[in-house]
């Protein structure tokens, strides 16, 4: 292989610069040319292709979002729109391609791969880390702990006015980061979708709350629980407990952005090289990713097929740290 | 003067524990006896009050929200309460007050000293910076801070996806808060109180940025603008620009909270040791502020009735740096 | 068992906080009564006992340094200084103890256990990660992290000014912080106790990078590597290629303090819970970890007398991202 | 005026690259073409010019550092270098200068424009803050924000301990870093070059704190102060109170990087635009900076031969603070 590209897909995290900067290292390091492919599959059919070498990626490591950018292309996910991405690459010599990015970039990648045959290795991109074959994905780290100086600083203001905080977090439809921010942010209550639990449950215990003299709380709503949104369910315990003084806060697209941390850095950067090295020793159709301190590649229609659980220790802890 | 009172009331904002700090040490420093309500005039009226001495402030520079907590009181604006509250007092030999607040708290005050004599002096504690009477309120330079980190994090967003984010920031009827937020924030537009820009005035900036092939734009909003809120002025841009990809974040609560900058610490402290100064000295109905880098005293009647006017210069900063 | 105490010791770590705090509520959760002890070993033996609640650590687990406090105690190795502790402990009906702290910690608590019976149950509190027995140690992360925008801060200036900066992050004997630090600092070098890299070898990066035409260049130096120290290092390259500006810079005692980051505040929950848990239901001189997402308890003997070995991928990983 | 150029010089700052974006969006806003000069006067002399244009500043205001980067030149102290420089510029038909830096920079732009007539407008780029004609040089709230995080780390550790820290701060020959940080940092001492505090006055305040059973404590060490340097006070301090447990940090390089604060986000456009307009309007050998909240030109003479004194007031207040 002596051309491979590099793209991002989806969502921004933080990390992705350090993995296109590991992408192009190791393509360097091997004598490999690369290229960057701007706006995803959107600019592989547009052809907005970028050489980039190790001076390209300097500095860059630290910074969040990604600089080859990401967008969405229907028009990918037409025949018509994948021949005219495969021409682009064969007009730039392009052989192998590393995908930064989620389910729907790598679902993209494997009907590409069957129709054209071009190979492809992803790289975890998401904060949501929902990803099947890998403990964490790049941007996670930091996207919890954006949420937690989110609700550190929210904290400073239920402690000096005796309010009940209902704050949503990200994280689609599971609750790996609403968990943590539970934990760590001192939460009373933690709702995420994996869960169910009902708002009544949520009144439940803040009543015992405040019969035990508690009288400020926080309360972690991933975005994905299934009792509607964190509004309304605001809206339900102010109803049942008018003696609160309830506030909702949205933490929102912060969470995307920002510096990513040192250790999502460090997967970011292993996950960057074994992606390059993965498809140049003939790997195709596999995201790298780190289980259990190992690299480990996983066939996309198994990170698109299988779900990976939450810890079910996890939601215990909530409850024991409560007491 | 042998025993003075401090309390915190309206809005936490981060810096009112370096003020409490300061008055506790001032006290201290000049042999007097300082307690502290909890909970404002709530607390006053009911008689929560605790004896402070140096090390009760002992680490309590760098915290965010007020150790002394804050609420609103209603019956304190009842004849009835504030005899509860004179009376509470006086049992406990409080011969004068500092309030760390706004001017909610110090038409309180005004009122409590005409009716019962009690001297209050006051310090400016809000993030808003809409106080007549100091360059800078309390906590104005970290929420600004911390709106303009979170700014940050979602230009990274908006860059990568070509996108266009109206951010909401506090600052009730001012634009204290948005306007270096803008200027900080390389923010293209900013919608102010002061200058009714009208939604079509944005649609227009939009579209002729869009002109000249931007595509990533970040428009920041005051709570308080003229043009409904946030999600409105969104709404219809998207419908006058159909092609911009538009995102709403509202940054919240988290701009009351945090570890103040060294601005709010250094500025809560100076104040605090004038605010009891002030008091030993005689002085009452007045707000300690610093105006030009020179310790102020201003009557509550002013801090109250007139408007402490934003720089002009600020809005034609933003024109220019949008150029 | 129904009383039970916790202590931190040896150096402080941001997280001993949170596990203190998971301490206390899981006592809680399962009706026993905790105790903190100040100053570790040396607060042992003078009865510096004081009985914990629930809301004892509320609002403490966003906190660096430790409530309880940490010393080194010459007396708890002496026979007679073990005595009193015991004595102190009978005196306060207390049957097993947390020792959150590294080796030297849990070397006092066998001794402890062998001589007069006391079991204690280990928390791996030290920001080295150089304990065998879990994969991150409490504060590691924070560590890390806090040297890292260390390195950010200090790039900045190594860009502007075309120079080559020697900076000495934490870790003892280790490179455990060097190396993720080197990786997510962009550093052209990392010098760690495991690889004996030597001054010359340094040079010969430095210079061959210097024909490549860069500039600016960072070089990690572990305070535990084997050429001396940072300074020494420094002057020697200065003295072999006299045309690089370099500067040095020691991250210092800023790296043991801070919030802790949200896997600091997870892992020291986790563990705490799990110390409790495992001294409740029969177990001694073991340290609670996390292995592989795993809770694993290890042998206070297997945690001083094995080593746990650093990756060997990640020197590679230096060398490949530095192409 | 047709054509100008802007550079950084001396000592990069947090802030310089918002004071660029300014300068070059400021020239473009007024029709006048702007091109970037590499490392100061050096790159000057070597003719490394850059055509900048307002996307060269996109996304740069939140950038440490200077795009410019900086450099001393010993060669444009001669005769001989000014005139290479003059025909550098000429050669590209530039007729003005924007100079960001200190009183060095401005010096050697005065002499340039005695000899050559080329004007130039300087802008207060320092961290130091220790320029006459400004309240506040760019950078200096940055810098005195980032030492206050490290301080309020140490603290941390320090009160985990029980231990005295001696945290030596930048500043120069001035205590405008080294007070703040006392104030906000909660520090016990603090010394400066104007006060000469003698060690024996700090140990004499540190046995006075022991006896008040005070166990932590920290000593602000300007880097300029008169007794030796950090390491040498702390060494006396400890031979005379060998109980006090100490500790020497210096914080060092960080304070000159990071991404500077909201006001100095403000300053540094203000400045910035300032100086165009400034240098548009037929002004040289002038310094642009914010006094009382008013913009004001100082002659490039006064800001080099008048000292800008700290206020006094500052010092009373570290002595209260610590009651």
């Amino acid at each position: 292989m002596k051309r491979i590209a590099v793209f991002t897909s989806g969502g921004d995290a933080p990390g992705m610069n350090a993995c296109i900067r590991a992408v192009v290292r190791t393509a360097v390091y091997h004598g490999i040319e690369v290229y960057g492919i701007m706006r995803g599959y959107s600019g592989m059919i547009k052809g907005e292709f970028v050489k980039l070498d190790s001076a390209s990626v300097s500095n860059t490591v630290q910074r969040g979002g990604t600089i080859l950018k990401s967008a969405r292309s229907q028009k990918f996910m037409t025949k018509e729109g994948r021949q005219q991405a495969y021409d682009q690459l064969m007009n730039n010599g392009i052989e192998g391609l590393i995908a930064i990015g989620g389910n729907g970039t790598f679902t993209g990648a494997t009907l590409f791969e069957q129709e054209f045959g071009i190979p492809t290795v992803g790289a975890p991109g998401t904060i949501d880390n929902d990803l099947f074959g890998t403990d964490y994905t790049i941007g996670y780290d930091t996207a919890v702990n954006t949420a937690l100086e989110a609700i550190d600083k929210i904290r400073d203001t239920a402690d000096s006015h005796d309010r009940c905080f209902f704050i949503e977090v990200m994280g689609r439809d599971s609750g790996y980061i609403a968990i943590p921010c539970a934990i760590g942010g001192g939460a009373e209550i933690v709702m995420v979708p994996e869960t169910q639990m009902s708002t009544e449950a949520v009144i439940d215990t803040l009543r015992e709350g405040w019969k035990r003299s508690k009288t400020s709380f926080i309360v972690i709503v991933a975005e994905g629980e299934v009792e509607g949104n964190v509004h309304e369910v605001a809206k339900r315990v102010k109803a049942a407990i008018p003696q609160l003084d309830t506030r909702v806060t949205i933490v929102g697209h912060i969470q995307r952005g920002g510096s990513p941390t040192a250790a999502d850095r460090l997967l970011s950067s292993q996950i960057g090289i074994a992606a390059v090295e993965g498809l140049v020793n003939g790997m195709r159709n596999v995201m790298a990713g780190i289980v259990d301190k190992k690299l480990v590649y996983t066939p996309f229609a198994d990170t698109i097929s299988k779900k990976k659980l939450i810890n079910q220790s996890f939601m215990r802890m909530v409850e024991i740290l409560n007491s």
